[in-house]
Formats: structure tokens, C-alpha cells, sequence
């Protein structure tokens, strides 16, 4: 007998899974979307919709979706995921979603929000997903700025729009008849006719839009080259929106496909919220591939790793912070097939990078930024590395390396006088900002013309980060401005002082903050978190561990950047995605 | 001691090769094209030549390409052929190409034409390619209709261009100083005073021209749903020059290194001739990949195998019929890796398919035109498949089937009073037109406005191949409407006949064309290769042969289609590019 769905794993979990008559497709389709006459025959506008189309095409049966991890699994063929999201389109036509209206979604990973990355391009809406750590407050601010007409929202997140000015759809995360999301999908359908997919109109313009994304605090935009100082808390936590096109989305999630080597047997893990840039355009990445995923509500090591081991899951991405806690779980084992981690938010550590190739986890480091649709830049690994040790090949693995497949250029430069930009010398040492321009790069700031002009200052877009690049032409970011420490008159590079002291035996993860200092105006201290096999050994030890640390680093270090103070905590303050909140360390040490 | 191209295999030769002075590039370097002011910070024109500034920039001492079997061998690595291609660029320009101006170049596998398919570009001129075995009435009339400004020939073709109109630059194929070529690229070199990649314009308009590529006599297009009868040998030979876009060029070659999986580990060696559709965009996808890549001046089955068992290559294109030459050569063997092989031109048959199978080289099954960039649809081989026969497979795998990663849509069609399209039903029977639209199109018939008119009837390219559709989407050609056998009012597919006659154990080739029979209006005659073992046993027993033939194919065909006439052939007549000429059997046909 063969499985209902031939390529998935999830054996007889997925095999009595039963979908929602109105997910079930009619049995003859066309799969294409109306095109209007007069566009010319050597031109289809570029839009990621398009995979989605192909899949359920080409392989319908192929698992598309599963989200096993919870009281109601779910388990979705490319077919039937299709119908889906075509009904998801229909229902927000239907309830008045006209081309360029945006759609909020508040959910973490789950079928809701990747139904909602191509159901809204599919009703020419734009996505505005929110992240779902937010406040009330801060979520209503993005409600009211996006203007969504309506909310997709997750049961779990009710509370944070239950005085919005749109109507929400409420999922219950369940896949079955009776959920309110399964109605509205059901709603869709009915209103279709079955007109099917060329029952919807193709956009005719790819420089639409086709998400909004709201910059969290860490993300958010500074000129660090004309601002100083941090701007104030309350202007840290001002959400910008992001906008981004069809052709962006389209070309970044082909080069995203192509750098991680996705293909139809790769699986992908949701490890990275979803509502994280549009999942750096994954979402469309996974269906070009015509590959499968996996969504997970909460992301725990045990349960990511149940699914390393069970289920073929061959990529992942997510933060350094994160990974660190995959190989450090008590059920990680050595996997008999490589999966390739993209990581991204900061710089993988030689430590890092080890421990992930023992478990055969290779690492893939990229950088990026909402306003890049994610990854921009690759560490492209050279073959001549091999022959270098861990911590020299870790080393060049650092940086942020070189621009994407569909990406166009990113150089490292200072400001001229009437803005133009010079370009620092590719000598490893220069600093400057790192700048790129091209279809890799957001239209826009929504309503926010004056913020978008600033930072597409000299015709490039400023991304706030501080770099030098190398004699090969790869970038290496230095820190944001306000991460260097300007130790004695030196400037000291927190990002490499971190780097350096994780590769101590004992630390599992560390952050460096700058710390005012009488006589050299900054010190480096170190907020150090102990390896969980090694805390009962330090215990009541601090000072002794402190002192042991600088003599480690003593030998590695130039004396300005060797940690003034180092304190133990249990845990370090971390954003919704992964990254450490330097700006609650800042507020400790203030306080000292 | 590291060899100079860590990630080559051709050792010692590679090592000791030393390009000419002009091919060293400059320490320092800006892999940029000059970005006109006034382009939207969110805009990069799509370019293939910008892969190439990448490999330049990331791998620059990776070998980009290897041209071994010559007097002179040349090994080039991506920093060395990107100087190169810099330089052709400043000569081109400095012999006055302006944008939109052709350059023909006429030349075997070799540098000089994968050098052109990126220097015209970067010179932003538009590369005509033109085959080697035309005649020099053919390749005047090229050269006049497209008004070639500059032709790169290669030193074996002078005498097509002895009259022309144009500035020639030849080529001796040496790499060595003293080539005139060579001295055309130190003119460059000294032209472009080190201005670099920074120097060269990039193109704004990406609608611009990249190619202009002359269909040969069995590409020629010809609208078989309006012409019943095929045209005459004069307008049969007439070549229309094909206009692809660089927008086109650029997602072709995308989705052309997707689907083959061509990664940096990659090694293309090139048996289809890049005159043949500016090689498919294949120059182009290898860049993109990173790819390196193998010329040979003539395809010999024995230096294939060579090449195939020493270099370590991982990808070729070629049609059937030079595949059938490749596994039964005397050096095959089953190879320790995995080759990918793209099979256009024809369907391959399950015994090609198997035969190569068996050497641990993997069919991919693809199908296009010089009008579509090359390949724009894959039969996609299903999971599912695994389980059949080879036999049963294979008829799978024969199919044209769905539209390719970065195409849009294909169908099958009639056509209404209206010219509207109307689709047939996806039965796997009623025989319609293929027709496709979007970005992986031509952009026209160059100089030929009516010729692009009927062409682009309905809104789409209409193929002139004749297929049926599947339930599962796939498309299938059914043959030429030339190629339908009208056998006692049946409609008989010489495709299918021949791919059933080619399971017969003793035939290495077979082509089937119609022959007028008195009863039956027409029945289909056979023409035959036999395998070289079988070829004594069948020596002058040529009746008995048909006899047991006949016989065979009884079992599998109906009356109508099984052939009335067996002929035993040395060899099959076929075109430069490996296409089985049926229009020279129809004329041994017509003396019969």
C-alpha cells in the first residue's frame, strides 16, 4: 500500500488526517491565475504566488505542511494546502480586501501565518505579520499604522487586538470543521464558485507590494554614522513598516532556495518565527523547492530534536543564541544525514560552528535585515579553508562575506559631503557602513517619506551596521556604533571580544557591554552564562571564575579589550528571535 | 603545495598554463558595473553578467574554464576570464559598439564563444551566435539581416565570413600572445586604462536585447494548426533571427542551474554547441553556480569518456542521438559518480534512459526551443515512479512535462475564430498546439514584425509542436503535425512507434516517417541502425530483419502504426545539433 502521501515521513499520523471538505480540491483545475490582455507574451510580472502554483501542480500529493505538535496535527498535501490558501484568497475578497489593502496576522508558527504568505498575495493584499511578543500596545500602534482591514489572529493572541478596528478571524489552530478560520476558509470557497485559481487576477505591477513588516527595537533603523548617541528608549521601540515587493520577494526567495541548497527532498523545521520578516522569505523558498515543512508553536530543543531524528528534517535557520541551545540539549546525537543550519541575527562563534558539525549540522552564516527580505550577504566557504584549524576557518566563517545570488552589491563606505559615498579601503581594518542598493532591498518605509529618504541617503540603503571589508571583498561587521568600546582611546570590538571569550572551555554563551571606567573612559564587562555540567564547579566561585577568565583572556586579547568585570547570570535577556538584548545589559550596568 | 586552482582536477597542465599579460587582472578591484543615477534604490536591471562578476569576486582562483584538447590547451581561472571578458568588452567598445549593436560570433565549443555570451554583454551589445555548419549563403544572409557590426571568428570559419561586411577579430584558438584575438583584448585592456568593471555602463532597460540566435531549418517556425503542409525547402532553410531579453536570459539561466542542480562543486562539459540558443543560457547558469566548465572543439564520444572518467564532470546537455553515440562507446563504463543529463531535442526512449542508468548517468528530460531560452518544461520525475518498471518509467519520463522553475505556464491549445485559445481537455489524447507566454519567451522575430505577429497569435507562443495534456498536467508531444501517420484514417505517432520499435534488443537507432501506401493512404516506414555486435548477424538478411521486426512490433502497436517497411541503415542523417533529419528520409521516401 502506498502512503497518502508518498513523501513523508510522518507515517500513519498524517495518513488518517483527515482535511475540511472545503480544503479538499475539485478534481480538474487550472492552475494559473487570470491574466489580463495587453501584457506583452515575453513578460509574466514576477511573484512568488507562483511556486505555490507549480507545487500543487506538479506534485500535489507531496507533503506540503505538517504541524504535528499539537492536540489537532495537521498534515496538508500540496494539493489540498493549495485549495486552502486559493479559499483563504476568495474569503478576504469576499470580505472587501481590495489589491493593496493589508492583512495583519498575529500567530506564531503554525498553518495560519504560512497560509497567510501566499493566501494574501494570492487576494493582492499585503501581509503585515506582528510579532507576537509585542504589547497590546505596541500591536495596536502597528494595527493603526498598517491600517489592516483585517486580522488574521491565532486563539492565543486574541488579547492583543480585542479592541482593534478591523475584523479578526480567529484560528483555533485546529484544521477542523468548527474552527471560526475554518468557516471563513469555507466562506471562501462558497464564494469562489470554483472559479478556481484563474478565478483571480494576476498583479499586473511585481514593484506592488507584498509584505509589511514592523522592525522590532534591536532591528530598528539608526544612522549610525550621523547620530551619535542611541536615540532614547521610547524612539528605540517605535515600529517602522517595512514594505516590500512581489519581484523583491520572488528574487530573494530564489536566492534563498539556492544558497541552502532546498530542494523537493529537503524538509524544512520552522525554528525562526514566521512572523520574522516574512520568515526571510522561506515561506516561498520551501514551495520553489517543492520541498516540505514543519511548523512548531513553541520552539523546544527536545521537540526540534525529535524532529532531527524522526523526521528528515534537513534545514533550519535561526540565531546563534538558539543554536547554542540545540547542541547543548541532552538529546542531541551525532545525525546520520547533515542538516544545514542558516544562521543569521549575529556571528556564529569557532565554538559554535564545531559543536554543530560534531552533530553534523553544517552551518551556513548569512546576514541580513528586515529591510533586505533577510539574507543579503553569504559567508561563502572556500575549499582552501579546509586546511585550516577550526578556530582560523571559524574565524572567516564569521563574516558576513559576500552578496546573495539575487542580491546586487554590498560595499562598505563613508559619507561625503553631498552625500556620496566613499568606499573605505578593502584592507580589513577601515570601518564604515555597510550599504546595499537592488531588488534585494524594501521599496519603503510605509507612510514615512521622510524616513525613507534618510535612509536611502546617496542612493544606497544604510543598514546602521559598522564593517570593514576585506582584501577578498568580504564584509566583516565591527558592531553597531554603540557596541564599540572605546577602552583608553582604542576601539574595542565587543563582537570580537564575545568571539573570543567563547571559545573558553566553561562558557556557553557570553555578551560583552562597554562599562564606564575612571581612567579609560570604557572597559570591556562580560555577562558570562556557565555551561550547565560546569555551574556546580564555579558555585560561590564567582571572583575566581572572573579571574580565571581574565587571565584567559590575557593571552588572547589586547590588553584595552581583556574584560574589566565579568559576571555569571543564569540566563542572558534575549529578543522574541533569539537576539541578546544589549540594551537591558547596558541598563545593569548603568545601575552599578 | 597548493596547486594555483585549488579546485580543479586537471593538475600538472592546469599548473604550468600561463595567460597572456592583458588576462592578469589588477591587485585592487571593483567588481561593479558604473549604476546610472536616478535608478530606484529598490532596482537592479536582471543581468546574467552579473554572475560573472560574482565567481570574479568570491572564487576568483577557482577554474572557471578548461579548454584541454588542443594544440594550445588553456585552463582559466574566474579571476583570469573575467579579465578577459573585461577586456572584450573595452575592444568591443573601443571598435565602436554602441548598445543594441550585434556582434556575431562564429566558433566550436571554445573560449572565444563563451568568452562573447559575457563580453558583448558587458559591452552591452547583443551576441549573435552563429552555427558552424551553415553554409556561406547561409551565414551571409545571418550577417546581413542582423547587421553584425564585429565578427569573433574562430580561424577554422574565415572562409564563411571571407566577404562580409564587418570588422572580423580571429580567433587561433591559442591563448597565447600573437593570437590576433589576443591582440584584440590587449587593445582592450590598454583601451579600458584600468577603469575596470566600474568603467562599464550597466544596462537600465533589462527588456534589452542579450542574443539574437538564427533558427535553424528544423527549429524553423512554422504554424502547423494554420499550414497543413509543411513549407517548401527554401522557406524551410530561411533562419529568423530570435531576440531574447537580458531579463530573460537571466531568469532562464536561473531556473536552467536550479533545475540541473549545478552547484560550485559542478563540471559542465560542453557537448551541445553554444551557438545552438546561446547554449540554452547555460553559459550563464554555470556562472550563476559557480560552476567550472570543459570546451572541446569536437565532440568525439572517446574524449568525452575522458573527460567524463578523469575530470570529475557532473553535468552535460546533449539530444538523444548523441547520447545513444556517448553509452555505446567501447570506453563507457559505470561511472563511481553521478553525471546529470540533459536530454532536449527529442523524448528519450526507456532504453536510453536504462542504458544510461546503468553507467550512473541520470536523465533529466527536458524540452524547448531556440524561442524559449532553451528548456522551459521538465518531465518531473515523481517518487511514486520508483516503483514501476523501467519500461513503464520511462514512458514518464518521455513526456515534455510542466513548465520549468522560472517559466510561467505552458498549455495546450486550439484556436477559436477569434484566435482566443481554448485549452483541450487534459485527457492524454485530443492533440492540440503548445503554446507558453511569459518571461521565458522571445521578445521577438528581429526585424519581422509580421513573423512575431502570427507567432505571438492568441497572446502566446505558439510552439508549432503538437501534444496532448495529461490528467496530471503534463504535456506530451505527439509529433510535428509533418510527423502523424494518417494510416487508414488513424492518426499514428511516429514518436511512439519509434519509441516502441527502439525497445527491440538488436536496434541501436530508429526514425519513422510516413510513407503514401494505396490502401491505406499512408503507412509508416521504418529506417534502422542496428546494434554494432548485431550488425554481422543480420548481414545481407536485411528481409529477415524486417520480418522479425514487424513481428515484434505487432505485440505493441496497433495494426495501423506497426511499420509496413523496414529499412536497415549505417547510420540516420541528422543535423549539426544532433537532430534526426527527417525531412532528407521523406525525400528517400519520395524516390521510392
Amino acid at each position: 500500500m502506498m502512503s497518502k502521501f508518498t513523501e513523508t515521513r510522518f507515517g500513519f499520523a498524517a495518513e488518517s488526517f483527515e482535511p475540511t471538505p472545503a480544503s479538499i480540491p475539485p478534481v480538474k483545475q487550472i492552475f494559473r491565475l487570470r491574466t489580463p490582455p495587453g501584457l506583452p507574451v515575453n513578460l509574466h510580472p514576477l511573484n512568488p504566488l507562483l511556486f505555490l502554483l507549480r507545487c500543487a501542480q506538479i506534485c500535489p500529493q507531496k507533503l506540503a505542511l505538517a504541524h504535528p505538535d499539537v492536540e489537532y496535527p495537521v498534515f496538508y498535501s500540496y494539493a489540498v494546502w493549495a485549495q486552502r490558501i486559493q479559499n483563504l484568497a476568495y474569503a478576504l475578497i469576499m470580505s472587501g480586501i481590495q489589491p493593496g489593502d493589508r492583512v495583519a496576522v498575529i500567530a506564531p508558527n503554525s498553518p495560519l501565518i504560512a497560509d497567510a504568505h501566499h493566501g494574501v498575495l494570492a487576494a493582492r493584499g499585503v501581509l503585515t505579520p506582528i510579532n507576537t511578543r509585542l504589547t497590546k500596545h505596541e500591536v495596536s500602534y502597528i494595527l493603526q499604522h498598517s491600517g489592516a482591514k483585517i486580522i488574521l489572529v491565532d486563539h492565543e493572541y486574541v488579547h492583543l487586538v480585542s479592541d482593534a478596528n478591523a475584523r479578526c478571524i480567529v484560528s483555533m489552530d485546529t484544521g477542523r470543521v468548527s474552527d471560526p478560520y475554518e468557516d471563513f476558509l469555507n466562506e471562501g470557497r462558497t464564494f469562489s464558485a470554483e472559479k478556481g485559481w484563474s478565478g483571480l487576477d494576476m498583479e499586473l505591477n511585481e514593484d506592488s507590494a507584498a509584505t509589511l513588516c514592523y522592525t522590532s527595537g534591536t532591528t530598528g533603523r539608526v544612522n549610525v554614522l550621523t547620530v551619535t548617541i542611541y536615540p532614547s528608549d521610547e524612539d528605540y521601540w517605535q515600529p517602522k513598516g517595512v514594505l516590500s515587493t512581489l519581484r523583491g520577494s520572488y528574487l530573494a526567495s530564489i536566492g534563498n532556495a539556492f544558497e541552502a541548497r532546498l530542494d523537493r527532498n529537503a524538509v524544512y523545521l520552522w525554528i525562526l518565527p514566521m512572523f520574522h520578516a516574512a520568515g526571510w522569505t522561506f515561506p516561498w523558498a520551501i514551495t520553489f523547492a517543492f520541498a516540505s515543512q514543519i511548523t512548531m508553536r513553541t520552539v523546544s530543543n527536545s521537540l526540534i530534536w525529535s524532529h532531527f531524528k524522526n523526521f528528515g528534517v534537513s534545514h533550519y535557520c535561526a540565531a546563534p543564541t538558539v543554536q547554542i541551545g540545540i547542541i547543548n540539549d541532552p538529546d542531541a546525537v551525532r545525525l546520520p544525514s547533515p542538516i544545514m543550519a542558516i544562521i543569521a541575527g549575529s556571528a556564529p562563534t569557532a565554538h559554535l560552528i564545531g559543536e554543530l558539525e560534531k552533530k553534523n549540522i553544517l552551518a551556513v552564516h548569512v546576514y541580513g535585515l528586515t529591510f533586505t527580505y533577510g539574507p543579503f550577504t553569504r559567508a561563502y566557504a572556500q575549499p582552501s579553508w579546509e586546511m585550516l584549524s577550526l578556530e582560523e576557518r571559524a574565524k572567516l566563517m564569521a563574516r558576513q562575506g559576500h552578496s546573495f545570488a539575487t542580491a546586487q552589491e554590498v560595499r562598505v563606505v563613508s559619507f561625503g559631503d553631498n552625500d556620496e559615498l566613499i568606499d573605505v579601503p578593502a584592507d580589513g581594518k577601515t570601518v564604515g557602513e555597510i550599504v546595499t542598493r537592488g531588488n534585494i532591498v524594501m521599496k519603503e518605509y510605509f507612510r514615512d517619506e521622510r524616513a525613507t529618504q534618510k535612509a536611502f541617503r546617496g542612493g544606497y540603503f544604510g543598514s546602521g551596521d559598522l564593517a570593514v571589508m576585506y582584501p577578498d571583498g568580504a564584509i566583516a561587521i565591527q558592531d553597531r556604533s554603540k557596541d564599540i568600546i572605546i577602552s583608553g582611546g582604542e576601539n574595542a570590538s565587543s563582537l570580537a571580544i564575545e568571539q573570543e571569550l567563547s571559545t573558553h572551555p566553561d562558557i556557553l554563551e557570553v555578551a560583552v557591554v562597554a562599562r564606564p571606567h575612571p581612567r579609560w573612559g570604557e572597559r570591556p564587562m562580560a555577562f558570562v552564562v556557565l555551561r550547565p555540567e560546569k555551574v556546580r564547579q564555579w558555585n560561590k566561585a564567582d571572583n575566581d571564575f572572573s579571574e580565571s577568565l581574565k587571565v584567559f583572556s590575557r593571552g588572547r586579547l589586547p590588553g584595552f579589550a581583556c574584560p574589566e568585570w565579568v559576571q555569571v547570570v543564569d540566563e542572558l535577556p534575549k529578543t522574541s528571535t533569539g537576539k541578546i538584548l544589549k540594551t537591558t545589559l547596558r541598563g545593569i550596568v548603568a545601575k552599578l
